[in-house]
């Protein structure tokens, strides 16, 4: 078998020509599929229903059937691109200028996937004989609503038998420069509505009305006025925004019947959904006092926090990452949530790409020495990772 | 001369015939002009303009040329029916059952109209040589946007030399029986719109933003925690009513850029209008402490509170009702706002009119008996007031 070479940067801009707004497939995954199976991989392609949402596709590929299996995780969706006027380029057209390609996803992460997908097809070329697996869990259902992507993806391949010993997803993780930052967790997201209840009537009567705004107001500040905790070892301070708050009465002489609000938690590992719906609860019913009729619903959540602890695995990408940059990452769990949140509970996850400075923005761009530095700092996580020296972490 | 005797109940059905939703005229200052006219009343049908505003027509009369002047008055155009399936009787039929007019405008406030009219020509009838004036002063712009009405009516009566001694506003007064009420002043109203600003962001990143929702969570609670005021001898607390709250962000992970909020004050005597957005804004800027962002405007007012301090004149009618209906008038400046406002600035006014219960509501309604024993009332009251023997608050 011969293992052709991918240059990461061509690859970045050929997938960028692919036209895969979420949840469009666009040719980004069968240019993957065409790419991974000419380099040895065995290559599946499937695709994932749910009643009211689009059919996803999804694809997952592995080389090698021993343990250790290392997976690069990833997506080739990407967000529409807005007034495509205001692009200096064209939005699909990969163009190369200045040293950057230009291009939706070439950060939010079609450059990410290419350089893994790079990465590993020179490392098996160069290791043809190394002691585990390298896998590929792409999804097209990032940026969506995340039914028919990541999720089914590794129900699908647990239930087929396959089994990940450590995973890194290649989101753009660097505010500013490449080697920044290692995600190794990301905060919980909780997402709360609240509807006060009161009675309709003129202003220039209230003892014939019961306005829900002041009441409103005491369990919103109920919410915020106490931190929810000061942080954890890894984690900064869960924090609470209330989105909204809406009456919606044109009429100054009305008193309003019902006013509503929402709120969202970003929340460390001090809490569950649950032991965190619980406490807003209490702190919502305490400010009640009983005298007042409201309504406190959750939005189910599939985004728990969690936490990598570092260790070797962190440690070995952390000194890939200052090989190649000269920087130390900071190691973090900021931000909001990626596809982390489902894999972490198959394996352990890291996420480590470009850097994200432009990502769901006009002229979306990645530095093509950027693009060959991401390909080998993931090339020397690989060495290290399947090392014959008996120093990688993921030996027994 | 000859003095025709008015049927009140009979002009009260007349008038409801007359379709005038506001700004309408609907032939009811007509049927006006020609009953008065008839009845020896010097009438005026004045109309009048302003950009942005329909044209409404206005009435004013008057019998007789001396003082003291006791002037009634009210208003002929009447709120939209709603939905007319829903009434009992036709809203513009006038139509008696089980001793009740039914009609849109029954009892405001053609009602009180129709028994100061009637009670006006019978008491002229029946006191050919009475010492002094009676006169009416009826608008067309009650129910509206009280530009084209009683403000300017007034102007224009006094620019030709009108001068009024005492006003009576046939308001439906009474919340449940002939008798409950009079009104010897009205609060005052004051709108506020509170905008604060903070800066769009994502909840993930909250740092990058700058969530106006706790501001003005903190400004409102500033303007509702602390009383404005304990009363006064003549009036109930300054109440003020947070009427909207709206940000209007549909997405449960962005950070608003804006919050915008809309309050009402009902305010008595211890405040001007001036005086009392002063210390809303001294509240408000106290609570923003500098870090915040806001606008505060608030709308122009004619709305002042005042009150006619109870004397004999306050007293005669009170005597008047007592003697009617056995009840003894509460002596109150509740509710809403009413033309009593622009009077006022020309000479004492009170208020006393039917039974509002159905007031705006489908199927409004006056009894019978409430409109003969009104303009009973308001005959005795005319009576009193001109009286020969020189117990009338109005000689001199």
């Amino acid at each position: 078998m011969t293992h052709p070479v991918v240059d990461p940067v061509a690859l970045t801009q050929a997938l960028i020509r692919c036209p895969s707004v979420t949840p469009a497939e666009g040719g980004a995954l069968a240019l993957l599929d065409e790419v991974l199976s000419a380099a040895g991989f065995t290559v599946h392609r499937v695709t994932f229903s749910a009643p009211g949402t689009p059919d996803v596709q999804n694809l997952y590929a592995r080389f090698g059937s021993d343990a250790p299996h290392l997976v690069f995780a990833g997506h080739t969706d990407v967000v529409p691109p807005g007034e495509i006027a205001r692009w200096k380029h064209d939005p699909f057209g990969g163009v190369i200028d200045d040293g950057e390609v230009h291009g939706r996803g070439a950060c939010d992460m079609k450059g990410g996937v290419a350089c893994s997908v790079a990465a590993a097809i020179e490392f098996i070329a160069e290791n043809p004989g190394f002691p585990g697996s390298i896998g590929f869990l792409i999804t097209g259902d990032e940026e969506g609503p995340a039914i028919n992507g990541t999720v089914k993806l590794l129900e699908w391949a647990h239930a087929r038998g396959e089994r990940f010993d450590h995973c890194i997803l290649g989101e753009p993780t660097n505010p500013l420069a490449l080697g920044d930052m290692i995600k190794i967790g990301r905060r919980g997201s909780l997402t709360g509505r609240l509807v006060v209840h009161g009675q309709q009537g003129h202003v220039a009567y209230p003892h014939l009305a019961d306005n829900p705004i002041p009441g409103m107001l005491r369990l919103l500040g109920a919410l915020i006025d106490e931190p929810l905790d000061a942080g954890t070892a890894h984690f900064a301070p869960s924090n609470l925004e209330v989105t909204t708050v809406d009456v919606g009465n044109p009429a100054s002489n009305v008193i309003p019947a019902e006013a509503r609000a929402t709120f969202n938690i970003r929340f460390n590992d001090i809490w569950t959904p649950e032991s965190l719906e619980a406490e807003l609860r209490r702190r919502v019913g305490a400010a009640a006092g009983g005298a007042l009729r409201y309504d406190l619903r959750f939005e189910p959540t599939n985004a728990t926090a969690f936490v990598t602890e570092p260790g070797p695995f962190v440690a070995m990408t952390a000194a890939a990452i200052e090989a190649a940059t000269g920087r130390r990452p900071t190691l973090s769990t900021t931000g909001g949530t990626s596809d982390a949140r489902f894999i972490k509970d198959y394996c352990p996850v890291l996420e480590f790409g470009l850097v994200g400075q432009t990502m769901h923005q006009v002229d979306e761009r990645a530095a093509v020495a950027d693009i060959r530095r991401l390909t080998a700092i993931y090339k020397h996580v690989l060495a290290s990772y399947f090392a014959p020296d008996g120093t990688s972490v993921a030996q027994p």
